[in-house]
């Protein structure tokens, strides 16, 4: 069965490349041809029938994704539906399970059941996590139990997977020579490097990029090349290994793209404002248009319980350079397991930064999205500002905490409120 | 007696400039030069005895204000007495008493007594409550009345004062010619305009500008020359009645520092994030580099709820590319009056967005800052991170609420953690 990208090479219009023009109102065709260059992906893996498949990419609205999952700690499999079912309900465009405590299967597929959204996973984890509970090392792991543990994932449905198979010797010597403040933050970067250093050998990701994309292409699943080197600090930023990493992620992308398989490229992480836009040419750059999917960035490393207002920072700027899908960062980031309110704020943060990089870009919809707000607001007319609020439930709440004396304005004002006076001056 | 910048130009160091140059890490004698140019200011009433000077503009950190104030529905003076110290608490740096409701000159008084910061107001706000109370109209108050009320702020030691001497009949034609989204949503901008069309006469600050000047000489104060005409919606940001007034701002602003009085130039609001440099440039160029006191700026309207987040987005943005203080927005903007709450999560916002702003110009004391934070990172050193957090309460108290079965690592990643990880790659 052919992929995406090659039935759009052949010139054809896909229901899902149809349904997704449809749903952005874009062009077919366009979107077509960019998924034949691999600058737009479609997001839906053969065997998750019940989902809307998703566009990522050139011409497309900014996506969200939240991260939700159990840690080995935190074993509460409710809590984390409750928080897919917050993700959805927030808006976010996907969810990533990054559950590494219990009975994964049985957790992913639950998530699946709940939330209608396209999934994401890392499959190292439950490599490592099977690893850790069955041998002497998680790095005894070998290089077939992490491609079943893929294989797995793929047939269960999973629509996109971070790998990180730019994880390889010669980023981590670089890295190594430079030397770091952070080192690694990535979990699967790090995991990844502790089993290349165990077995003395370079990261199968890498050495069998080819029996991946085989793997990939049979569900037609998007590829998430992983950026292990990440910066986790803004000291480290755009480095050597980050981008030696980059240079390798876009040379496997060409590889999967000739092969007709999906890509996305991940990025960074902690990245100081003057260097986010650099960041994102690169990437466009070395990867061929590939569409950018970056984890916040961070633009201070200090606001811990505020990681998500730097992180909004980072991603307006990053989608407005032209990052196309902005992982979320919550509250919680570097300081524990996000709960469910956390998972809200996180998402509600990061579409407030693509709403913002939306309308910089100069977008029509968001431009008409802009003006609907104001001119709601210009008439007083709070349902309609609800409506067009990013969150109107929250919007909504918290009007009604300080009810006016007035129903027209509202407590911050009163008698002053300045559409008022001038309203009044009209009259006159 | 001689003004900060008489003093600057005549080769003197004042204690002040001295004091602030020590705050800040930086040479006085440079401070100095760019309080003699009106490129930084002082901050400090004669009057205001108790507390330190506060220095503005060009070469030194940015800085952060918190408004708050009673209004005429919302009339709990302890509850805004409560807001001070929260601001004071989250670091803010001057706070604004915007009250339109009570005894206005006695609340004012209790938030000087209670928060030993800079303070501003907006002497217009108390002169139209008094009319509001005396007289058919407040269009009735006269321009003495008005004068009278900003001496009196003057002689209680207020800091510095919004005033809005560019709104005049020029900026107001062209706004009605263009025709806007959202007119005009600066309540000292609205009054001053219902004021000029009941009395048909041009703005008494602006036709007065130089009584004002003489006034504020004798105080020190600085005169926070406020936008009127500034957007209140993004398809309003940049148009003709916003640059018209900043044209007159500058031109006022020249007059002011020949006459030896300090000036601070307020800016927007609403502004799309591909328009922020520009605002801040054409600032800088039209008023002669004097210290730009940005109002978010907002890069969506469609955040209500959330507005300190969209806010963050713009402040990081001005402050990058030359801002010098930003005011704060709280989650509350566009809803109600903040709560106690809201305004602490207005301030940290504000200070993530400085923060930012200052590790991207390249600031030493921010790289230095950076580095710390990671450094306690990379050794899981959670007091370390605690101290080197902008709300060091915060954090602590969000990483207490989910405690790690392992007291080194975070409940997020456990086991997983990617420090930890390599720690025990290095022990091998």
């Amino acid at each position: 069965m052919q992929t995406q990208i090659e039935r759009a090479r052949a010139g054809e219009i896909t229901d899902e490349v149809a349904a997704v023009a449809r749903a952005e109102g874009v062009p077919a065709e366009q979107l077509s041809s960019y998924v034949a260059s691999g600058e737009a992906v479609i997001v839906r893996n053969r065997k998750h029938g019940e989902i809307a498949p998703l566009g990522i990419g050139r011409g497309l609205r900014v996506k969200v994704n939240a991260n939700i999952g159990t840690s080995r700690d935190a074993l509460d499999v409710a809590g984390e539906i409750e928080k897919a079912r917050v993700s959805v309900e927030s808006g976010a465009d996907t969810i990533m399970d990054l559950s590494t405590g219990g009975d994964l299967a049985a957790i992913r597929a639950e998530i699946m059941r709940k939330a209608p959204l396209p999934l994401g996973t890392v499959p190292i984890y439950e490599a490592v996590a099977r690893a850790m509970d069955t041998k002497s090392s998680f790095c005894e792991m070998s290089a077939d139990d992490l491609f079943d543990v893929i294989e797995r994932h793929l047939e269960s449905g999973v629509d996109f997977l971070t790998l990180h198979c730019g994880v390889n010797l010669q980023a981590l010597e670089r890295m190594e020579r430079e030397g770091r403040v952070m080192d690694v933050v990535s979990r699967g970067g790090a995991l990844s490097i502790a089993w290349m250093r165990y077995n003395e050998r370079d990261n199968p990701l890498f050495t069998g990029f080819d029996r991946l994309v085989d793997l990939a292409a049979g569900y037609d699943a998007v590829l998430s090349l992983g950026d292990g080197f990440r910066p986790g600090a803004t000291a480290d930023a755009s480095d050597r290994s980050q981008l030696q990493e980059l240079i390798t992620l876009g040379e496997l992308q060409a590889r999967a793209i000739a092969r007709g398989v999906q890509v996305m490229i991940e990025g960074p992480g902690h990245v100081p404002m003057d260097q986010v836009q650099a960041n994102v040419l690169m990437e466009k750059r070395l990867c061929h248009g590939a569409p950018f999917y970056v984890l916040g960035p961070l633009v201070t490393d200090t606001a811990p319980g505020y990681d998500h207002i730097s992180g909004a920072i980072g991603g307006a700027l990053a989608a407005w350079a032209g990052a196309d899908f902005l992982c979320y960062v919550t509250p919680a980031e570097h300081l524990r397991l996000p709960n469910a309110d956390d998972v809200r704020q996180g998402v509600i943060a990061s579409r407030i930064a693509a709403a913002a990089a939306e309308l910089a870009r100069g977008d029509e919809r968001a431009l008409l999205r802009e003006r609907s707000m104001s001119q709601s607001r210009k008439s007083l007319d709070w349902e309609g500002m609800y409506q067009n609020a990013i969150d109107p439930k929250t919007a909504r709440a918290s009007r009604a905490q300080a009810p006016s004396g007035d129903d027209e304005v509202c407590s911050m004002c009163g008698e002053f409120c300045a559409i008022k006076v001038q309203k009044e001056i009209i009259k006159k």
